[in-house]
């Protein structure tokens, strides 16, 4: 098959990019920019592939569909709003790496981005694509999950579908490296700012709350908020969320480790651990490990969810939905090994 | 005056004597060793102080005590508990940067310690030295709090001491360098393992518990447990304490506010910002900054608790308790200034 | 094929086995360790594969042999001196990681690796395996070269193959991250010296230089030293060797340029840039970039070459060696990315 | 005494006045900035210092000389150019750690800044302020050498003043970290480019190249050119210069730290070193440390010279230039330890 990708100069659409050419199922991998006017080399785009001889072509939506099978958007927020109406038109399998399609309110979405939505009707017929809870058999506009926002829910799931946990007691204490902030420089990523340093960003402000909120709501009525804080550490890749939570009376730690087994039980990348995970043994791979330390006088349970943002958070979930969505094996372009040392 | 350190080799006795050579008050430092039997070059032990041509002298309670006004311990664990009385009897002045000597209770001690505790009076005569909160006029057993104790404590007084907040409710997210866990060889502190990694360590077994929870009980009776995880980030200096608290009803954040303005209107080195803190801002400083971001919807409160660790965490704090008990200027030695760049 | 892996818990025997993961031709890879007693779960011996329910034997020639088709070796310099006897005198494929049959003259080998050496017969039937530079079609015995020898090798083949550069004028000022000196706890590595430090260590004493000096008087007699310093910086992957030599008279830049290309012309890894190459844009990969920056001042070209020390210049070279042993593609289990971002 | 200083928001500007806020001699600094119209709290221009109340004034050179004993320039390349007229004129002293006066050729200015020079004889009036080789009795007007500059002229000065190397064989393999660059954002300096890298940056073309030429040829009319290079490491401070040249024949390696000895021996900041010096050994101090390796078979001497880019690389030797121009003792303020751990 071949495929598309609109936005490789983004640090998402890099690492898809990377992934998708171990893919056995893809033939070809075919570039566009949606601000190109004309058909350029990748080498003049950007330093990171200086030997990519490979052409990048200016956007045309027709064209795309025409030459491919399916379109990866790996676009900041606001593109893809724009962008996507033909492809949802005629049903054209797209993977939208963006938080454009997140959302099913459009109000939400504009509160949360401040940018226009794309309206309500589209956005219900998207799917959003958390592969390693569900399996997309049919839908076509995949919403990939934000990176935070998989770390949690993958750690939340068992917890909030079973209805072991108070619902109103989750409190998110995230950590990341600064690969998720992307390219753009900014004081906060100068060096000498980001080196030695811890910074805590966007307190219960983070973009990626609306998702998360959906999706526990969607799982349990019950649960009204919770309080997310991000803290940006110096490291380049990956994330951990210290997820605490209170249990129900009557629960068990036994009982919560059945419930994450059962829940995933057949999914070849989320592990639980018997320590408490550290983000270098996830970091190069799609999987998300989950340990847990259960304190009995204070009745908290830490989930310690830890993904590489890169990959599990963005381009390696973007092609566990490829593979849902096309049938091939699940694990198809995503036999990884983490980085170490 | 003369001072003793005993222990200059670890970390926090090198950055003592560092600190010491610029106090106006001191003429001379003099080292002592427990476990040299004869006089060396300072140059000899420890490959630090390359150039240093001070002599280390063999441990000798006389001696000290003849030629010396006061004594530093920087020792490990389980030292002073052995070493210390003749100090004791002779109310001689020392400030122990151990944790020997900080609780009151000698079962608390072996529970945590795992190792045997001084007797109950000797411990009872210490004083907990958290020089921020408190003026010590006479008593002469200085026991230096530990760095996450110093960050923690100086996050919750006002609110603990004031009754702001649900007694039960505080959980407590501490980052940390590596310098805090000292010198010692360790898998973890490998630089392929530390570096570009996260790693949470003793989930709520971190040895200073006990002497949180002794003050927060000593400061209101209320206060039964706290929830304390610990997470070592690829940094040397520093720790972030993200301290999360619930708040009483009718309690508005202008209270909280006030509060620690009045606990800290006299603190030359406890500041409160309007932005949450960084690491970097109290680096080489014997400062801690104190921010704040409430969250309404989930009624919890987060303090961000940011100081340097060898500073305000142990060398730094030992000084202003030094500073105290011989009614020195509170900022003798301590006027120092952010590592920045 | 089945491949058998010795020394799976160093840092270059993980990586060479998550390569080998995805290598196409290997349908299975059995480990092997030489200090065993009885089979055990890989689990058990190393924590990195925490999952890894995959079996180590106990190290058994006959049987591997039988098991196998091939043997890698990853473990310490001194143990395939000793145990490469059997597979020498049967002819079985060995590829050897260590330093152990690198060197054709055992002086030279009990010199730099203070260890007492295999015979000479047995050196002098291994093959040097530099795996960009020639093709191994019927050696059984492949020694695959050191990391630093091969960042250094590669940017030197050119001019000194061709007589370009005055041959006692080569100076290398090398720099290496932490994972290129294993895994063995030091004081150097600690993450508190590590990190914001550079270090310069074993000058002119490194034991990759009788290698580099082997190759190099292979290819040119004339040259009759190098100077080799090596310095340790705060990353953990990654080798640049900044290469000073001095051109000879009426040797233009472009006749450089042209031996360059002509050399690597057919080689799939190794690339000359427009721009000095970074570290980053080969970490994750087995290519070697070579950047140039010529004063006629001084009449000194630096070649900038640059690595991944465990995969060019450890695991990534030793599936090169398998590839033309077995006559496998070169590029087979070998198409990887660079880790960016 | 009352000090001016113009550029605090720069790091060389902060660092400085860091340091002399712990200088004896010095009753009060006042701040200027030459693009303020208005005076305004330190606090509303950068947030480095949150709490900094201190007022910043316009800039008003006049103002300046009546309020100040002697200012310090902390400004960026061109400024100094256009605003010393009035100080040079009144003989008022000027401390200047900026470039624009360390060169005694305007043409040379031109070529390597890309900006028009002070006049020529401005430029013969100013002192090349290298202060732990000379003493400046009288002159007013310093120019502080730069960072490179400064740790390969302490460490090349008695080997070409005593003639002791073949004046063409210097070539330097310098090392810097972050801070040195300045603030300024670019895409080299984004926390995700630059750690995990290595990055050769300006070969052969930094700006100290020829104030470094200068000086050396001052010494030794036989040196006529130098290889320099230059690449940045992950880390925010620090220089590591390696330094190799060629000794003259009968020259043996004691002559060599005879002289070293015999050059420093009243320096109370330049030491030299039985083993390597590492980078940190020198950070948070004015000190240069010297190391030596000299290998007989290639004759070349490595110095391996380092120091605090920030202090003894400017604003600790700017303070050195103060203390020699008012006759204070040479150690005051800059009575510094290691930032160690």
């Amino acid at each position: 098959m071949e495929v598309a990708i609109i936005g490789i100069t983004g640090y998402a659409g890099t690492v898809l990019y990377e992934l998708l050419t171990n893919h056995p199922q893809i033939s070809q991998i075919n570039l566009y920019a949606h601000n190109l006017t004309q058909s350029t080399p990748l080498g003049k785009i950007t330093g990171q592939f200086s030997f990519g001889e490979q052409i990048v072509y200016p956007y045309d939506a027709q064209q795309i569909m025409e030459n491919n099978d399916v379109v990866f958007f790996a676009t900041p927020a606001g593109v893809t709003s724009k962008l996507a109406q033909p492809f949802l038109k005629q049903l054209f399998p797209v993977i939208d790496l963006s938080g454009d399609f997140r959302l099913n309110d459009p109000k939400q979405y504009e509160k949360w981005y401040q940018k226009p939505a794309a309206n309500e009707d589209e956005l219900k017929s998207a799917y959003y694509g958390l592969a390693d809870l569900q399996n997309n058999d049919d839908q076509k506009y995949v919403a990939n999950p934000g990176c935070y926002a998989t770390s949690i829910l993958l750690g939340l799931a068992p917890l909030v579908q079973n209805d072991l946990i108070q619902p109103d007691s989750i409190l998110i204490d995230a950590k990341s490296g600064f690969s998720g902030a992307g390219k753009k420089l900014t004081t906060m990523n100068h060096f000498v700012n980001a080196h030695d340093n811890l910074q805590i960003y966007k307190p219960n402000q983070h973009k990626h709350i609306p998702e998360i909120m959906q999706k526990l709501k969607e799982w349990n009525q019950n649960v009204d908020y919770i309080q997310f804080m991000t803290t940006v550490v110096p490291m380049n890749r990956g994330i951990m969320s210290s997820i605490y939570v209170q249990i129900k009376p009557k629960i068990r730690f036994q009982n919560i480790q059945d419930a994450f087994k059962t829940c995933y039980q057949n999914s070849p990348f989320v592990f639980t651990t018997p320590n408490l995970p550290t983000v270098k043994e996830v970091v190069g791979t799609n999987e998300c490990h989950l340990g847990f330390s259960y304190n009995p006088k204070t009745n908290y349970l830490l989930v310690d969810s830890v993904i590489d943002n890169m990959i599990k958070g963005a381009a390696g979930q973007a092609i566990q939905n490829l593979n849902q969505l096309f049938h091939f094996s699940i694990t198809d372009g995503l036999k990884l090994t983490p980085t170490l040392p």
